[in-house]
């Protein structure tokens, strides 16, 4: 274990992301002190049985005082004010990241509510589950997962650089770029999946001729990879909708498009262009898998007890 | 290992399922003798090399003659040139059942054109894995897994009992219903979410804003998950639509009213309508997972290493 990189940080928010974040850094000694905020009692109340942190409070400002680092780790939607909570605590040397999956509107959010803006270095830990809460979060989470940093061009380096050192530290491949464009690659890559499974998730809910239980009876046959993203945490994925809503707006447009002319094939039985669409597919796959981000074992090397 | 349930079976298709057939039906002496037919000669070549048969020929009849079951498991737009291929073969012992996943289309192909259509029990084992060829297969993929069979008005009973049989002996757990309930089923619990990943995966492909390296660099964020139906069988699936076309256009209808009822939601910032679009969701993922058919484990389980 190697000096840490800051003697204190304040986590603001301790779900699925901010108590993995947690645990790492009490796992490796990133930091001396944690100090933990959260607005529900309750959620505070299972951090400290989890050992997550040093200190535990309500009041993000209290969590804040005297750290170096302060991590905000709540829906996005909750951005401006957890920024103007921690402003009166913060110094021209208070580190200030994120873990958004909306950028664009977090900075809008925050920046003008800090009192030292070069501070804020905004970030998305591509990584997650479908489980939330305290107890959810591992250290191992961000892993071999990339965190995309978008500064701000008020930017200080030497913050990017240390915060940048700490994503690092987590286990995280970090990569930059702006706001904007993070955006719209993760409205392709994770809003829109997520709208999609929830949107399927609920079809199938309402249908008559088929009833609840046959659905769950035959979800292997695809099925249930679908509930999955549809099992994440409702608030969480609200506000991701009502932050990035014309890069989602976008992509669902166009997706909607494509499986519009799915559906005409289908109609029209144009089995060539239903099986070019389908044979194009496996390469995207085969990259993600090379590219180290997800498994080669079939079905996502699932195994499923007898319930 | 007790007493083989016939002394020779046909295997018409050795792919995924074909050959997980052989390899349980040789693992646990479900039968004596297993004749292995293909249009492939290299698919024939390499179950050969992998000792999955006794009898290796590219003529359905020549696998079928003397056979007391003949499984079919090829796409379905190929039943109906299976059992023209196969009736000169058949006798009224000869048992016939099939992988399909449609299975109205498969007894009006079939029923037809075989001389004992009493001796046909449609199957359709709700079983499989992103894989395709003959070294997919594996002897545990129906294990705890449901098999569907839609016996017509002319099954004769005991052919029902003793290709129920087959299918338990196989690892499944056996249910029965009418070919047109299962397709009104199947199409929203295994077609239409198919159409949504190859669809979403198709999207993505075509966008200019966003590179396909950053797809496949950010897919974490929940894009992977689709990645795996979208690596199927191009061929097999094609099928599946041009044959289950009516069920899957409505299922498909609902789902796009849907998605268009969240679209609007997210243009005019209806924050409480996603949300509770969102919070629905989580119990079908609990009850499919208490009803054995999906791992507890987060994120599937899935472990990835470095590529």
């Amino acid at each position: 274990m190697s000096e840490p990189l800051f003697d204190r940080i304040a986590i603001v928010g301790i779900g699925l992301l901010g108590s993995s974040i947690a645990r790492k850094v009490r796992a490796d000694g990133v930091a001396r002190h944690i100090a933990i905020a959260d607005h529900s009692e309750a959620a505070l109340a299972e951090a400290e049985e989890l050992g997550l942190g040093d200190g535990y409070t309500t009041d993000p400002a209290e969590a804040a005082a005297g750290a170096a680092l302060v991590v905000s780790c709540v829906p996005v939607g909750a951005a401006g004010s957890i920024a103007d909570a921690i402003a009166p605590a913060l110094t021209s040397d208070t580190l200030i990241t994120d873990t958004g999956s909306v950028k664009a509107s977090v900075v809008k959010q925050m920046l003008p509510r800090l009192p030292h803006p070069e501070c804020l270095v905004p970030a998305h830990p591509v990584a997650g589950t479908e489980n939330s809460g305290p107890s959810a979060g591992f250290a191992d989470l961000f892993e071999n997962r990339w965190c995309i940093l978008t500064p701000t061009e008020q930017t200080d380096l030497r913050a990017l650089d240390q915060v940048a050192e700490f994503w690092r530290l987590l286990g995280s491949d970090v990569e930059t770029m702006t706001a904007e464009h993070h955006d719209l690659v993760l409205a392709i890559t994770s809003h829109l999946p997520h709208l999609i499974a929830y949107n399927i998730v609920g079809t199938a809910d309402d249908l008559e001729e088929v009833t609840q239980s046959e659905v769950i009876k035959f979800s292997a046959g695809g099925f249930r990879d679908f509930t999955r993203l549809a099992a994440s945490d409702p608030t969480m994925w609200r506000d991701v909708f009502l932050h990035n809503r014309e890069a989602v707006l976008e992509a669902l447009g166009r997706f909607s498009e494509d499986l519009a002319a799915l559906q005409r094939a289908i109609r029209w039985g144009e089995g060539d262009m239903l099986h070019s669409t389908f044979s194009r597919t496996r390469a995207i796959r085969r990259g993600i898998i090379d590219a180290g981000q997800e498994t080669d074992a079939p079905d996502f090397g699932r195994r499923v007890s007898k319930g």
